[in-house]
């Protein structure tokens, strides 16, 4: 049931271990992004309403959040600007803006969030981080193999257990209706429903592709090929015939020949029935599915016209999208390694008289690079401030009262064995920081 | 002039060099804060209207991005949501809805962006980050020291070069209007125009005292305490009968003792004149101000009954704000060591049969940890290429052609000396690691 201090509908409050861990996962994307040249590229939460209108479908319009007008033109209900939907549209108007002074190829990534007012619920938000890479001005499909490598790199890296790329081309699905007669106007409709294969029968989709208008003949013939145990093949040999089937086989070789040695030869397959239902692609096109996660991970291609259609300028572009949200449930959750404790040292208050010396004891363990804090309760016994220490997931606290003052000397308890040494003051960041060193 | 690939009015696209600077001023924050043991928040970018609406006073309210409701609803014009405006509202949504989880004191951090529809101009934009830390859950003048020593040490790690902390407390400023027999009604108006002290004539802050209904007797006095070579040992004379002034001098004392050691001395001083305009904070005040900077780059305080008036629990609080986008513009540039451009290694692709073989020259020299990317342009000419490599600012270049798989080895060409070597193909990742180990 919300409350009235749930956040929105859809949207999240991240507490610092949720903050924590996904920061983490964030900065293996921007190591490995960065590792291969892409350089980061920020743009602001909202864009001019006429900027994204249009871009998405009459469906995605639906979804895009408006801001209302402001001062006195707030009264006429109308919207001027609105919430990003996508990475896309931005990086088209960027590359508008700013072409001479972007190198070439523009090799960008964006990783933020964008808000789409979708019904949420089971994994679906309406404000979600999104992760693109895309490099812009080349045809070359080392470019596309480029982002097929740093996707692997970065799945492999942020130890997604099991994923595998299915990976096709544009030209493949065209050159497949040619061999097969598909007439030109049945198509598109025919691609939409041999991407079903993997999750309906070969006797439905067979189904549904004559009642799209295909002959049972055709249908049968099709589904057989992209069904049987040596589909690949008889799929390679129905493409040699056809123009623009061959190129598509060649560029789908060219990306595999690209990535061996980098990626493992059972984590990408040519997968002929993979159409991507989005129809600005042109070239290789690719998704990653994992092991019990329906649908896939991450995905992408080659769309070389998409950015002039976006509004941007007339440039060439291949690239790719991280399903972060997903990926993020898929990730195994931290080793024991790692104390997920908020300080790494407590320090006892025993008295006023002693705030001053216990605070700066607190700063000479900060020295040693340790997170370390001060008791700030009410109450002026060891006994329950060992107890918030404890809560603190600290190692050690700081013990310094009367029995210290007069030694001179701070008392560091081990909060693991509860051992306790006297430690003179002037000692003590050395000392931390050899213990820090040593221990756990 | 604005074009249509512009961002919105008062908001910024940022390009890689200013995200890169940005985002390591960012990383210097969170880890002082960390240190400290502040823990991150995230919330989400809006927030329920309701939640947001009468928060900020009227003219607040005004800056305020609303967002229109969607579906059947959006014909209305009516907004169910709205753009977060600052980080406080959404921290005392996030103290009522998740009391008991958070730890006692909840010492949390926040920073993002926040979106005001104020005119943009001058550096102040519509979409601008802030940075708040603050500790609710204790009454402690410990935790208003340390609120100060983190935004100390994350001024003087950031590398602001002159910055002092002006401190003072609402206590003082209560015993400074019963000193001076000020009228409780005149008291607001009074401190306002005394916080003018540094940038208005004594004469001048006379006569606007007079103008508010002081006495020309009252506000002599005043004025000359305030302004004399010893005000500070005057304005700590004329406090010490006033209960409150007392109280006041005891909790800045306070302060001050508890940051020797941390904070030089010459960078914080009692600063009687100190208001901050904002009505709701009720111990220790302070402001960072830096040379060259008007105004202030942080500022904070002791708010008591904040929270609850935002529609939170009835906690105290002590917290404080970094002015991101001025101490930015603070920062000195990054200096000679750091080369900035955007590839270590670049390597060339000379014909399209040595595609494959550069291809995974790249993925090698990623091995040894470098950021490294194959050329990707039409032109097949080796001067051609190595001017990209330079233009993208790399170390080394990397060439592979016919000569090189007779040899079998790839040249690495040093891109500031010019000098070559022929180094064995599997052994590039050692060669580059060791070089880039003993390289500038």
């Amino acid at each position: 049931m919300p409350t009235q201090f749930d956040p929105p509908s859809g949207t999240r409050d991240f507490l610092a271990a949720e903050v924590g861990a996904r920061e983490r996962a964030f900065a293996v994307i921007r190591s490995v992004f960065s590792r291969y040249g892409f350089e980061p590229l920020q743009t602001p939460a909202f864009e001019r309403l006429d900027v994204l209108l249009g871009k998405y479908g009459e469906e995605g319009d639906k979804l895009i959040f408006k801001i209302l007008r402001r001062g006195e033109h707030e009264a006429s209900g109308e919207a001027d600007l609105a919430l990003r939907y996508d990475m896309t549209v931005p990086l088209a108007r960027v590359a508008s803006a700013y072409g001479s002074q972007l190198p070439t190829p523009y090799k960008r990534y964006a990783m933020g969030p964008v808000w789409r007012a979708d019904r949420p619920g089971r994994g679906r938000f309406r404000e979600f981080v999104q992760c693109d890479l895309d490099t812009l001005g080349t045809t070359s499909v080392l470019a596309d193999a480029e982002v097929i490598c740093a996707v692997h790199d970065t799945l492999a890296e942020l130890g997604v257990p099991d994923f595998r790329f299915l990976l096709n081309s544009r030209h493949v699905l065209a050159g497949l209706l040619e061999a097969f007669g598909v007439p030109g106007e049945l198509g598109p409709g025919v691609l939409i429903t041999l991407d079903k294969l993997d999750k309906m029968s070969a006797a439905d989709v067979t189904a549904e592709l004559t009642g799209r208008g295909l002959t049972s003949a055709a249908a049968g013939e099709l589904v057989a090929a992209m069904t049987a145990p040596d589909a690949e093949e008889r799929i390679r040999a129905a493409l040699k015939p056809s123009e623009e089937g061959s190129a598509g086989l060649d560029e789908v070789d060219e990306v595999l020949s690209l990535v061996t040695g980098q990626i493992p030869g059972e984590r990408i397959a040519f997968t002929p029935r993979l159409v991507r239902g989005l129809s600005y692609y042109t070239g290789p096109i690719w998704e990653v599915v994992a092991d019990g996660v329906p649908g896939s991970i991450s995905s992408g291609g080659r769309y070389d016209h998409l950015i002039e259609q976006l509004g941007g300028p007339d440039v060439p572009g291949t690239g790719g999208s991280l399903g972060i949200e997903r990926i993020l449930l898929l990730l195994p959750a931290a080793g024991p390694a790692g104390r997920a404790g908020r300080l790494d040292v407590a320090v006892t208050v025993l008295g006023r008289e002693f705030e001053p010396r216990s605070f700066s004891l607190a700063a000479a363990a900060r020295q040693a690079g340790l997170r370390a804090s001060v008791y700030m309760g009410s109450s002026g016994k060891l006994g329950r401030q060992l107890k918030w220490a404890s809560d603190q997931g600290a190692r050690w606290a700081l013990i310094y009262g009367r029995h210290e003052e007069e030694a001179g000397a701070v008392t560091v308890r081990d909060m693991d064995s509860g051992e306790q040494a006297a430690v003179r003051v002037a000692e003590l960041p050395g000392y931390l920081a050899g213990q820090a060193g040593t221990a756990g």
